[in-house]
């Protein structure tokens, strides 16, 4: 037996052992964190066990759709409940339950069910498999190895968690079993259409008048590889904007056919940018923000500078240029 | 054997049965048609055939990178090649192939694999599956049937089909067969991440500069269940756009949360204007469009009013309003 189907196992025992769970996700829950929750939710039910679903915040209004969503309880305006078990989803360490953890006592036999590589496997018991896409593929997995049934509802919620962790099956980690689990949950009935609508085309009020403004500042330079957008503090003020309205705003910079480094300068003060960096093949975008005491990944990364944007600018486009200049030196 | 197991076994047998083959597909291709095109060279090739392929114009640049897109010759630009037999692919019926038809004698064989309701079967031998996503799809088939392997180069031109005829695993037509065909494709080693970006996430700078303007003509009505947007002819020539430029603009309108109907005005001439109409989930615009002479779908219409946009909007935004209205009135 893999260590891994030992896992399974022994997540399996650990549903079967216990009558009474509690079932939280990690703080700011996307869709993985909320589809796994309620996955989770739909399993134990089915093997005849009480479940109490919770985040330590209100659940987006965005996942409200999915099946059993209006049963996940927000712990800061919610009475601690009866559980003897508890199991997380979604989350890479314990403090990613967020104010729920105050919650547990001591000693509680917990299972983590994850797919971060970054997951510390703070359990009493782990079934974390880091080359899965979602946790919700871990959870698919689970079944599988229990031989339970997925119905429709269960489903949806799984298939919800895999579409938006996979950016909608274009991220590099859409592998075969993504896939195969995304057919095999498709064949329990779900439609994909609606949810893809729902999760990844629908934008709020304030992403459209952040574009419409951002569209206006961009800028092409280094004979058209480097494109980039600027936002204000006015204009998020001006647009009743939140932070999760910039979301995705720097790829349309980095889309722009024949730009290689796309970029968003956004001003939190007059003396704080945050600079989010994509790069479309070439340059390594994570060195650059490093360079400037950020991170990220090759192809998506950020940094903050402290001063103004146009300390920003001149900072981060230099290393910009100097990289596509020693990009085509190398050439 | 079912109809298309026999459709599938003759489709075999016309493979094997001829040498050298010319290969179309349709008008201005899409993915599907460069990709079916392209695998079906791919097939051929494999059988030990010749096979010249061949579009009525050139092949858009940006299906450049796709294994073989370079053999595929320009009619316009290219003598006719020698070949005894000929294959059509994504076309549903025979004027799809364009000039190419004047190369075609009287009663040469013809294979036509497509995927189109709308395919009049005007092949000597017809392989066409109308509930498949893709012409890509319904080639899958054929290779499943032939006991075929599928090389890297031939699955990442399927996937590419596949990819683009369902709006990148979005619509409806994403079926469980779709999403086993996309698992046994990257199994094959597709990578999926640069074609999805490639074909479904760059965008021209026309585009950008259109959409620059074209946000900032948003308007929204009907309690903000409509959102239309506006492009003019002069727009359009200031940003250097071709029709292609436009496509997915009328997206921004409709996807905006809460609306239920995005509608693009594009002026083609002072008394002519294109509307393109969109829903998310109760307006039939089809109804609308045909009303006004258009058509198309329940949830993607359009329709050409001959008068200025000033006229084009008072028409369609009062059928708007009475279809949301009615709507309203029948919950
Ligand atoms: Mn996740
Ligand atoms: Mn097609």
């Amino acid at each position: 037996m893999s260590t891994y189907e030992a896992s399974l196992a022994s997540a399996a025992a650990f549903m079967e052992r216990h009558e009474r769970f509690l079932v939280i996700n990690h703080v700011n829950p996307d869709g993985d964190a909320t589809g796994s929750l309620l996955g989770t939710g739909w399993l134990l039910r089915q093997l005849g066990k009480q479940a109490v679903l919770v985040n330590e915040g209100s659940t987006p209004e965005k996942f409200g759709f999915l099946p059993g969503a209006e049963q996940i309880i927000n712990a800061s305006r919610a009475e601690k409940p009866e559980f003897d078990a508890v199991i997380t989803c979604d989350c890479a360490d314990f403090a990613r339950i967020g104010d729920v953890k105050e919650w547990l006592p001591l000693g509680m036999p917990l299972l983590n069910i994850d797919h971060h590589p970054t997951n510390d496997l703070f359990g009493t018991d782990n079934l974390v498999r880091t080359d899965a896409a979602a946790t919700a593929e871990v959870l698919y997995d689970l079944l599988t190895y229990m031989k339970q049934p997925i119905p429709q509802e269960m489903a949806v919620c799984l298939y919800t968690g895999l579409l938006t962790d996979t950016g909608g099956f274009r991220y590099s980690n859409t592998t075969p079993h993504v896939m195969e689990m995304a057919s095999a949950l498709l064949a329990c009935g779900v439609e994909p259409a609606p949810i893809a609508e729902r999760m990844l085309e629908t934008i709020t009020k304030a992403h459209v008048r952040l574009l419409q403004r951002a569209l206006q500042t961009l800028v092409l330079r280094d004979t058209d590889q480097t494109a980039y957008l600027t936002i204000t503090a006015a204009d998020m003020e001006q647009c009743g904007a939140q932070n999760d309205d910039t979301e995705g705003l720097v790829n349309y910079a980095r889309n722009i056919e024949g730009v290689e480094v796309g970029i968003l300068y956004k001003e939190v003060a007059s003396d704080k940018v945050k600079v989010s960096l994509r790069s479309r093949s070439i340059v390594d975008v994570a060195a650059i923000a490093q360079s400037i005491g950020g991170g990220g990944h090759v192809r998506a990364a950020g940094c903050t500078v402290h001063g103004t944007l146009a300390d920003a600018k001149q900072i981060v486009e230099q290393k910009v240029s100097a990289a596509l200049a020693s990009q085509e030196a190398s050439v």
